[in-house]
């Protein structure tokens, strides 16, 4: 890709961005945690943001089995079913409370009643994930060496230099199933057992949440403000104030050239 | 790193290998079902395999938790404890009748007695998982997106041209606790919860292992034969004996080499 349309590329994203319209998650809008990381990256000439999530509960009806699908990441499958996503871990505690329908509580799974065809009720939680678009792989490199050593180890350089960075702290837990004969929920879980696996969701947003700040300031450190100096014995370092300066008038620049 | 240099490396890994200590898994040595597409990738001049696992089925008990840890991907922890680890599916059925110590069941988790300190019991499927260096950018991207067009979707290219083939197919459970005080390890999941679990790992591992059959013959037509001919246009391809044959000499020629 040309510098031109690398430039393009990013101009018509950050446009997007602006007017709220980029992201294809269910909620459709850009997680707020995820800003603060999206404005630092977008702020350097040579990467933009395509796509990101700030981390995520979702609980879903399994979609039918089909023999050579496998589940895209926090996928439902074909012919799946939302019972309850969110990004907003104030609703980890009560997400059952708002489930439009009811649930029929069993003590355990009856295996006689349930088989490979069964659609079975997942929960999941899913962290923060991030693809960034680099002008060149020399930079993909370095935001890809600074996810890495910050712990975001299943991070990768993909096509077209597009960084994916990706952690794992993950839960992944089966708590029920679909009646196919009554179209009832049925949990085979235990009532306290939603009880610990929402406080581990909350453990896992809290580490998740602490990491995002992590990746931040290494961005800023390693990616953002190498990058801008050439080389740290060339040119002396932006002060603090020069720099917050500088970003307002960029970020300034931006909206003019956007509206 | 110069041409000479990874040949050196290869050449290194391969005797490694050959010898049965590359693996760096409790398990200590290199899965049955990753061989055929080790051997595959290895007869190809410019990429070799530096790490594989096929897929496991772990259960551990956590280690303590620290401020600032990320447990590793598959890992339990510093001060974690494996309680089972297998990458063979036929011990997915009694793998608790292999445990060393009794279980107490519990019916449900008493969340008066658990807390953020407590080490829980998980229960988690890993896929499989595959590192391969290779020569060039070039060789990394084909095998990259051979391996993202077949399911891999969490693949990436890292430092040094090292593609991370992965894939989403997981599980992740806490199903028990250990008692600091008795020691004990307490379940608070029925056995009827873990014959459910138990056998969506045993789908997990054929969904598993059919993706990487799949894999195989892609990295086969996409990434080797294409590679081997420059040019689908300039030579005549191979024929199936003719390339059994080939491979065959490869292969005597690297033991020679390696004795």
């Amino acid at each position: 890709m040309s510098q031109n349309a690398f430039d393009q590329k990013k101009q018509h994203i950050l446009s997007e961005i602006q007017s709220d319209s980029l992201d294809l998650s269910p909620k459709g809008t850009i997680d707020e945690l995820c800003w603060p990381i999206m404005n630092l990256i977008n702020s350097h000439a040579d990467m933009v943001t395509t796509s990101s999530c700030s981390g995520r509960l979702s609980v879903f009806v399994e979609g039918q089995k089909l023999h050579n699908e496998v589940l895209k990441s926090g996928g439902k499958g074909e012919g799946g079913k939302w019972l309850f996503v969110s990004h907003n871990q104030n609703e980890v505690r009560n997400w059952i409370q708002r489930l439009s329908e009811p649930i029929h509580w069993v003590s355990e799974p009856d295996n006689s009643q349930l088989d490979p065809t069964s659609r079975l009720i997942l929960y999941k939680f899913e962290p923060f994930i991030l693809h960034v678009k680099c002008r060149s792989f020399h930079i993909a490199s370095q935001l890809f060496n600074t996810a890495m050593s910050c712990g975001f180890r299943e991070s990768g350089i993909g096509s077209n230099n597009i960084v994916a960075v990706r952690i794992n702290i993950k839960l992944d837990v089966p708590i029920g199933y679909l009646d196919q004969e009554t179209r009832e929920l049925r949990f085979f879980v235990s009532p306290a057992y939603i009880k610990l696996i929402d406080e581990m969701t909350l453990a896992k947003y809290n580490e998740n949440a602490r990491k995002m700040q992590e990746l931040l300031k290494k961005i800023d450190s390693q990616v953002i403000t190498i990058s801008e100096q050439g080389s740290v014995d060339k040119q002396p370092a932006e002060s603090k104030e020069e720099r917050r300066q500088r970003k307002r008038r960029e970020g300034l620049l931006r909206q003019q050239q956007a509206s």
